[in-house]
């Protein structure tokens, strides 16, 4: 799949794309990013993108001029299943939309930043909103980073058996159960007999049963 | 405020740390970062800070020795509020978390990577276990970062009027109304005559019933 990043400020997300998973995962021929800086397509002199809010409002807008050129101009290079735009008040992201993002073909993601966005763009350019939460940000790079990782990590093959996606949280709808690595004792603080047993059946009851109490203590809204 | 970060990947979030308003709020000395590699504080010749799970399961686990190594480092220096761990199964970050972290004097976030940590890390060396929602990525670095981004923004001082912090979403437990800026026509696609009006309190009505409309038919879980 392409990911297609139009932003105002590249380097924020720069070192996100090309590391780890996101940067195998492009030399595997699994994902190919782009990233666009927005200053780039405008025609204003001082490259500003940006202009004081109609109705005398405290902050800064994008504009719609600058977004509409970026956004013509890579489709007029490919066709785009979706245009995401990154904002607090968008569809809440969650696992299941990165697993359906993941088979898709092509997708721009638009960073919001400053004040917002002239709502016109929201209206007519954008086909898709994704928020990550109930908070506010500076701007949404790092939320299209995070996007870009949630959905390139669940394509078969980016990840190795070391990251063993199957087995997070949530692909079940369970909260993952405790792990623990050498040493099994540290600090007087002991690893779990039953799992130094050996006893296959038994350590597999143990992790279900964990996985089940945690998630009835910790989110029992996903039992529901 | 200091903030410390603990990472087996610091390249993830360089760039988002010394960008925008993070890079001018250190250079206000609004806050300072720390950010530290983990294999810096191996003993393991071959800096490997994981290893297997015991009890066989897929995944690597991030070890205790170095993690706690890094934080009794740390903890010499300077009394911390705070030992956040990331995680898909914490406590989800709202505006009010970031809000109040806001004020802590020194905060540790550790980032998880590969399968996870070992569980006597979140059981003995972390205070809190903070999630950005419902969905598994790579590792816990742009999270630490988004969090970073998110406390920064509100510590008085931090953006300037152009981002305007009061009026965002989520302060005021409304959604943002739209915004708009020039031109005020552009493919046939206007902004609303009000907000050209240059009548205030009118353009205030339109703001306060645009904000409820928007969180009642996007968000009524807001206004419960």
């Amino acid at each position: 799949m392409r990911i297609d990043i139009i932003t105002v400020l590249p380097g924020i997300i720069e070192g996100a794309l090309h590391t780890s998973i996101l940067k195998r995962a492009q030399e595997k021929g699994l994902v190919e990013f782009g990233l666009h800086n927005l200053r780039d397509y405008t025609l204003d002199k001082h490259k500003r993108v940006d202009d004081y809010p109609f109705g005398g409002e405290a902050g800064m807008v994008m504009q719609i001029e600058p977004i509409d050129r970026v956004i013509s101009y890579l489709k007029s290079q490919r066709d785009y299943d979706e245009v995401i735009f990154t904002t607090p008040d968008g569809e809440q992201f969650t696992q299941s939309a990165a697993n359906e993002l993941s088979l898709k073909e092509n997708i721009i993601i638009l960073c919001g930043h400053y004040k917002g966005v002239d709502y016109r763009v929201r209206e007519h350019l954008v086909t898709r909103e994704i928020s990550i939460g109930d908070f506010v940000l500076t701007g949404g790079e790092l939320v299209a980073a995070m996007i870009a990782d949630a959905v390139v990590r669940v394509i078969p093959g980016a990840i190795g058996d070391e990251q063993s996606a199957l087995s997070d949280s949530f692909q079940d709808g369970l909260l993952a159960p405790p792990v623990y690595t050498r040493p099994a004792e540290y600090k007087g603080w002991k690893v779990p007999d039953v799992l130094l047993s050996g006893h296959e059946r038994k350590i597999e009851e143990w992790r279900y049963e964990q996985a089940v109490e945690r998630t009835r203590r910790l989110r029992p809204d996903l039992l529901r």
